[in-house]
């Protein structure tokens, strides 16, 4: 059985559930783990926390979340990548899978560039990105609640939530979160 | 006056539809022409349209206009751009204004990658980027179908049309494309 | 044995010269072949040679090579990635696995902006994106000529040709290619 | 004359030699500042400096300023970005010029990730980029300690920097990093 770790950001709560989705999705056919990223564990602008990246060392995949601020992972989650550096100098994380996603207001917004740049980070540590491969369903009918991927994006998976809706994805989104989590462990199981 | 050029590729009509509302926005205050890039002026994967060229030559500002076709702008233009390489090496384009717009299927998909892409076009040859500063009217409870910048894009204009929609943008798209327009026109008569 | 394709568009031969390196590299454990794009199989902006699709439908792996022209792949090869739209509808090549590499005569450019996009149309395809884990032997005391990854690139190869070498990639480019090859083979025997 | 704002965070060194260089080109024709984010002004992964932001409201221009590390702004710079999201609601910073430059070991590396980014961040704002259009002076036959631009970069202007160079850009560099702080002081004059 291998190792996901889904290692996230949350503000507001909403990457938290999607994270909680993947989680459930990855923890069907691998030893999965929530590990959450707090602004606690950064001091001066820099990521502190030895034993949160030693348990990550021993992943098979990890699998990162971040909600958009300003067109890009939060800051709290830039601090954290910024804390892997001394792995990349040693190429620690080599041949690790990876995949990502993120939560914002908007229904594109820059969540695109986001999750283009957690694949280029997961390239600088020599890991192997795998996207989002669900159909958008709101092109075979499905509702706007309902529909997977439903925003149309492949190299994560983006959830847009609305101000005032208890701050939380949609049932569509969260089942895209779930088979993302899915399709990972997948490949982790097989490495 | 200042001079404005619109050069875009349409496939089906829905960037077309586009163009012709950042045309008539750039028209309230500039000199606009719309210039269509189509297929006949590609031999071999190479464009080939000095006259073209040389009507953007003569442009205080130039709005590219594409679909998101795999990610990006649609090959077509990609020959266009690749195109304009002479202009490149002369710095003949050095200061002028830019700005960009895209549509797709997708609510989200990867039109960021484009509109993205486009600026760094613009800023090889050394022109100034203008971004959509419209707000997103969702917030502001208006609908889907009237909502200014509902998709939350800033870097250029996103508009998503869906099958069966006529292929044509909402009106809220085709307003926020006109006020792009309008914008670059702005800054094209104070150059 | 698995079936690896390389796929590049060439303009001057220093990216036909990358794609015989990351070739050579693939062929060591792999089926690997070589297939170039011309501007010949484009008609009026859209790529006609469906024997050449049909030869990808059949590969484990695929590896994309193009010259970074204006800040993206050339137009050439944006026209096939535009005719690869009905495997995409279809989801003809899911969980491919993919890479790529790209040249220009700048050191650093905008080949990101190249080897970045790949990745996300590998993504809208349900690939799996195999980045450059090679080190910069700069950093080891190599020249220029001899170091590989030279130019600190992950998400794929970047190789850079000054004018009047001859238009070839340095020795450490082309084994920095040669490694790409041999890694993505190895993961397409995996599959 | 305008008021121009050079908003950097360095790590070791080299950022903030560069950022001077950027610095003394603005003061040639307008009031330049440098500004510069530090970790103290970081709270439990926050950005925490009402007065710092205060400045900037005031800024025809602002040039923000980061290495790259693990291929993106630096996590202290995300955190500021973060920190301005209070002006990006209120449109605060709507119609300000903006233009960026970054530092890294690597030639190409992911450099070109940061500076889109920072351009994506000023769009959010309304701001307008203004990119580097000196031409890399490689192609003329002058060294990599004197050409300016010689890592080609357009988007913003890109430094690097060897391990043992005393952390130092090199010559032409900061010559290229003064001539952005000219550039964007000329188009600041004319707002």
């Amino acid at each position: 059985m291998s190792i996901v770790k889904v290692v996230f950001f949350s503000g507001s709560g909403n990457t938290k559930a999607l994270a909680e989705a993947v989680h459930k999705g990855a923890a069907k056919s691998a030893e999965s783990e929530l590990m959450e990223v707090t602004g606690e564990m950064i001091e001066n602008g820099r990521f502190k926390n030895e034993g949160f990246l030693e348990k990550l060392d021993k992943a098979d995949a990890i699998i990162f979340g971040s909600p958009t601020y300003m067109g890009m992972v939060s800051g709290q989650m830039k601090c954290f990548f910024d804390g892997t550096s001394q792995r990349w100098f040693q190429g620690a994380w080599n041949s690790k899978f990876a995949a990502g996603f993120t939560t914002s207001l908007g229904l594109s917004g820059d969540k695109q560039s986001t999750l283009s740049y957690m694949a280029t980070f997961a390239f600088q540590h020599g890991m192997i990105w795998i996207g989002c491969d669900t159909p958008n369903e709101l092109f075979q009918g499905k509702s706007m609640e309902e529909a997977t991927n439903r925003l149309s994006s492949n190299t994560g998976v983006m959830s847009q939530v609305n101000f005032g809706d208890e701050y939380k994805p949609t049932p569509g989104d969260l089942k895209t979160g779930e088979l993302l989590g899915e399709r990972v462990a997948k490949y982790a199981n097989n490495k």
